[in-house]
């Protein structure tokens, strides 16, 4: 299953979707409401409403909104707990940036956490600030985006697979300059706009698990980043399981699972992202989340 | 003023209270109301009712109730993008933890920023797990924390001031073990418990600014930490300041501003919470905020 927020053209007014092959459904339209109508709430109260979301793929009595007509937003504008995020989690990608601050420089022996505020998170088709005044090394990172859907403490990692909801692209802008002075990243990650989402949730059981997806960047049409999400170093099973070491996971909480090889930063000169880039982050059965540096 | 998050012992049923030298006065009483009587609505609406908060500590008509029946609460139990920390912004701090991966080893020339999962923060008197599991180097932390009351984006930093809405204690609560292992400080921070702020937010007009305040800490009543507020190595106004940089800062934010030398990891050896322990934050014209390390 396909689920998004979207709005209509020349509304701001932002509504949770399905996303079918014959347009957009309206989840009030099936009965499927909640206080906030929004995703994290949705999560929340899947399983109750999950046979109605099923049933809107069977019936031909619903009203299609066709997709020329809308602009999808991102699925989770306002996380809880800002976006969890796993640095050189890739081993080529963790090879490119040898010598960033604020980690070891050889290979990872474990996950390097940090977070990312995204409040909130953008969508398809949103401009990236130009943050002109502070910075000229923006730079992307394409990343598959874990979303919890269960509560866990301490999760077994056999049993991490359960605990997710599904997926989405994130692109982890970065603020090179910035997440380098600092030492620690989050400062650098953290910039107003850099974390786009999209362009839809797809439900955990659309994809066979571990994932292995062909994950891609292109800048201007150029390609940047290939690779698979089954070469993370520490598997989403791992990341779930460590990362709940004590610290409980919530229906909602993002994972940023890290990025491969081909960042701006990771060219020699870098590659960094100038005004009016288009950058594209693809993922395999999940979509294509387009965005533009301000001009 | 002096507001809390206060339930009636016994009761679970958090509400928002008014400390004063009689008792407590629950904020409904003086038609303070928001939709969800939290204290992060009340931060972004405190003009409005900044009038109705004062005259109640002119009328005689009111009903306070005796600290004795109450419990304080943390005053912003979830926090809405984690917390926001500073490490190493006292000198004698930076000093005894030296060697402390993920960031340099001599004095920070930029601010080292990092979030903490605070979700919810927990209130005075409140347990602190003791992931018995997972570590025996808990560690304790006192901290000014600073709460934002207005919403800004590149703020000057002499219009720094008028950002702040107020001051509450906050301890940061470190678990060295993982906290050195994942590089990155995030994960050793976020465990669950450990967050303890409170016992309440005093509202900037009470304290000059900057503030110059006595905090320490105590490890079951011997003093570990003793300093001034005074002594940050990057300031309040110098933090919001930068930390405003391309990232909009908004009413509720906390920004927990560094702790003092006598962290426990800094002594030789290592003096680190034991289950039992009681630890004691204090900040002069704050408050005192005590917790156990769960037995």
């Amino acid at each position: 299953m396909k689920l998004a927020n979207y709005s209509i053209k020349g509304s701001s007014d932002t509504k949770l979707g399905l996303l079918t092959d014959n347009g957009i459904v309206d989840l009030t339209e099936l009965g499927v409401s909640t206080p906030h109508q929004n995703m994290i709430e949705l999560i929340e109260r899947y399983e109750e409403f999950r046979p109605r979301l099923l049933s809107a793929l069977e019936r031909n009595d619903i009203n299609y909104i066709s997709e020329d007509k809308i602009k999808l937003e991102s699925p989770i504008p306002y996380p809880r707990r800002n976006v969890f995020c796993i640095g050189k989690n890739y081993l080529d990608h963790a090879e490119e940036i040898k010598s960033l601050p604020g980690a070891p420089s050889q290979i990872p022996q474990f996950p390097i956490y940090f977070t990312k505020v995204a409040y909130p998170s953008i969508g398809p088709e949103d401009t990236i600030l130009n943050h002109r005044e502070i910075t000229d090394s923006i730079d992307y990172e394409v990343e598959l985006a874990v979303i919890i859907g269960k509560k866990g403490l301490n999760i077994h990692m056999e049993n991490a697979e359960e605990h997710i909801f599904g997926y989405t692209v994130g692109n982890d802008i970065s603020i090179r300059n910035i997440q380098m002075k600092h030492t620690q990243w989050f400062k650098g990650k953290s910039f107003d706009t850099c974390c786009p989402l999209g362009p839809v949730i797809v439900t955990a059981d659309e994809i066979a698990y571990p994932p292995d997806l062909t994950i891609t960047s292109k800048v201007n049409g150029e390609i940047r980043q290939s690779s698979k999400t089954s070469k993370l170093i520490f598997s989403i099973s791992e990341l779930i399981s460590d990362l709940s070491k004590g610290m409980t996971l919530y229906p909602g909480d993002i994972i940023l699972t890290g990025t491969p090889a081909g960042v701006g930063f990771g060219f020699d000169p870098p590659k960094t992202l100038k005004p009016g880039d288009e950058i594209a982050c693809e993922i395999e059965g999940i979509g294509k989340l387009v965005n533009y540096i301000e001009k």
